[in-house]
């Protein structure tokens, strides 16, 4: 919905430097928006791509202001500012109310007027939809799940069974929850399946991302507080408790009963052994791995960056020799006394 | 089905302390189990959850009985045989014999009286279906593959083509069994295909995870034994052979024509090169590297935990620094002379 | 399609050493082939296969015909003379044109006669499809996507919104294309969503692989070039740009913003951080880490091939106390004075 600037600067607490009266119709990037688009800057390193801009406006920080070539709202945390304003300008998708013919629904199903079910999805028995939420083509809603107000299941999320989501969540395509956790026993016949009896509890604005898989629990549920944000590809095995406002970017994989504090970040491909504890407040970086409790808030890392690959191999070799080396310096150490 | 803890004693083969006449619906953990439930103690090291518990009766090994506040049943392998009685207690729901009308199913299909088809679920031709075997909604099963009895698919599965499962063979929501794998010949002009004609055989008792992917051969077929399980996540590629009982944790890749033996455990993101051998009876921690020929079983690992940032980024640069250690260390060596 | 020996040689360019009149059916690998099947020899090292072939004929270099115990074709590039011919006699499947009855198509979709929807598909507003294409069942293409000629999406593929492919691109099955970035921007009160209103743009040629992922643009495109290969399992982030006929192996994650350029390989497990860049003809072996700007050609690595859990784990230890041999060394420098 267009709006002023002058509107948009009162709305979103901004101070304004340039002309009220510019209509902003949409973003864009400091490098590509348009004459009616608003864009931002989050540090000061993206500069500049600022001073080339063709943006009606730009959201930033009261020190980069005066390197902008347009008008500017100033505010303190300039990404977050553009999250809301974009949210208002360019607002999700609504759906009609109403089952589309071709879903199915099971008669034990209680569905709000005000929510949405799209082509070829289905929903079993014992299932509760909330007000204004949707339900995407293909989705799959299994027996005794529970679905707040205004969530989203997008095109081909599949909801196995017992699992219970606040309001305002979102669930990206492919993601599965609900589906049993990796329970065998070792029998001298082989494995016997642990039968997986525990339902998911999601809180509030929680938001999943594609294939995402969030096993249900053994015996005891698998929990996810509110405010959590998973990026695609991750998995959260049985049992395991994530605290509210943590964070963990794509392709993390979470071992069964691992217990995750508040407001945790972990960047791409972490993984966590089962049985554990990590406390509130830490950052783990790439490819970290968490194979003991961490105690204190902090930032984590056991990566190795690429090198070039003779380098990397003689690195490695050297690894593997630091025996010798050792040697040669205890050697060394004895001879000199 | 409630069940007395003497039939429960005699049916499984344990020795029963306590009350024979106690009913038990159900299982629970020890934390949170009630009254009418049934809990287990893998481990000493959960001790301290058995002193406390609020079970009906508890399985656990002989030497840990007189620890309990409860009722015991005493078995050597309190955890499978608590797979079993859970088994026993809480049975996988079944689905009642038929194609549910909203389904799709090609002519040429031959489905078992007592299957299953869910809604939207889509079996094209040349498809077998076993007895008493269950296909999720939304999934599809695709030309000429061959399902056997007592199966269940889950919602959402894709089983592209060629791919053949015996009996009791679970598939997780969003797997995909049978898609192309991975081949491409390099020409001047860039990528070109390589046809992907060969199946994917899967023996008896397999449990496959949630968006765990199983790619066809690329000429001759890709191979799953009897009894292997396979967590969510995991992309094994064309060619590839899993021997009997074999279980991997989530996020495994295990890329083309690699061979892993029988009753092998891979813990979570364990990635593994193509063309090579893994023998019976190897395990390897999480994010292992598997990636020449393993020919003696035992554990395998090549992990760094997770430590600090600042420390681990000292760790890096002593690691790179090496060679000027080693040099220092040859120069009082020589010196020394 | 039966074609002789004479015909394929003078076909894709070979040197036939045999009878011309052999006539072939299909294709097998030299362990499997029938007598009337087509194998080929990719590298030497393979030779113990090729000696005990049952195969009618073999592709392979000049250099290596005179093992063969059957006819040869005689091509500089094996496999991807071998690629070229198995397409010819193995064709990929083609479709009926049509819209199955079962599936859903918005009145504003435009579909090409000669396109083929499948069962239980979901076609949404403004979807363009070209000639030939084919939808598999389950899939659903999202509000405004634009699909050209000859493309396959494969059964269960979600294209969310905004996708735009270009001819002969193929989608594996449970592949996710346009959903939303991981954009959050973090507040007092915990996360807040970043709307993520771009698109993703795919050239000719691609190929994706099973439940890979590819995020639509936060404000501008997500852009992948002509050619690209991806395998199942990964992540492609929010405006990522990937250079033509770059391709991936599986579960690589690329974060948001990274560029890659033409004609890079990355083995399977890569892992690359965000806004940062990779040159074109860069290799990465299995599970690097890509964490700064590559900006040389070549190949690069990260990873520790696995070890006994004993000797890795004094690895680890020794690697720890680094410092301490630093130290030790220093002492025996000063002392040497």
């Amino acid at each position: 919905m267009p709006t002023s600037l002058g509107e948009l600067a009162e709305q979103f607490g901004c101070d304004l430097i340039g002309d009220p009266n510019v209509v902003i119709d949409g973003v864009g990037s400091l490098a590509n928006a348009g004459p009616s688009a608003l864009s931002f800057l989050s540090s000061s390193k993206f500069k500049k791509q600022l001073v080339s801009t063709k943006a009606a406006a730009v959201i930033l920080r009261k020190d980069d202001a005066e390197d902008s070539p347009t008008a500017v709202l100033i505010n303190d945390n300039p990404y977050s500012c553009y999250a809301r304003i974009a949210t208002f300008l360019c607002p999700a998708p609504t759906y009609e109310p109403g089952v589309h013919p071709s879903a199915v629904v099971a008669a034990t199903a209680i569905i709000a007027k005000t929510a949405h079910v799209a082509a070829n999805a289905v929903i079993e028995h014992g299932v509760s939809i909330g007000q204004n939420s949707s339900i995407g083509p293909g989705a799959v809603v299994g027996p005794n799940c529970v679905i707040g107000d205004n969530c989203r299941l997008h095109a081909n999320v599949t909801f196995v069974r017992n699992v219970t989501i606040g309001d305002r969540c979102i669930f990206h395509s492919g993601a599965v929850v609900g589906a049993d956790g990796f329970g065998n026993a070792m029998t001298p016949e082989g494995w016997v399946k642990v039968p997986q009896v525990g339902g998911v509890r999601i809180g509030n604005d929680v938001e999943v991302g594609s294939v995402t898989t969030i096993d249900c629990g053994a015996i005891d549920d698998t929990i996810i507080e509110d405010g959590v944000r998973l990026d695609n590809q991750i998995q959260i095995g049985h049992n395991v408790f994530v605290g509210e406002h943590t964070a963990m970017a794509t392709a993390c994989a979470i071992a069964g009963s691992a217990r995750i504090g508040k407001r945790c970040m972990f960047a791409g491909m972490v993984g966590m052994a089962g049985h554990i504890e990590v406390c509130d407040d830490v950052i783990v970086n790439g490819k970290g791995m968490i194979s003991k409790n961490i105690t204190e808030p902090g930032a984590y890392a056991s990566n190795f960056p690429i090198e070039p690959v003779r380098e990397w191999n003689r690195t490695v070799a050297k690894v593997r020799r630091l025996d010798k080396l050792i040697e040669r310096v205890a050697k060394l150490e004895k001879d000199a006394k």
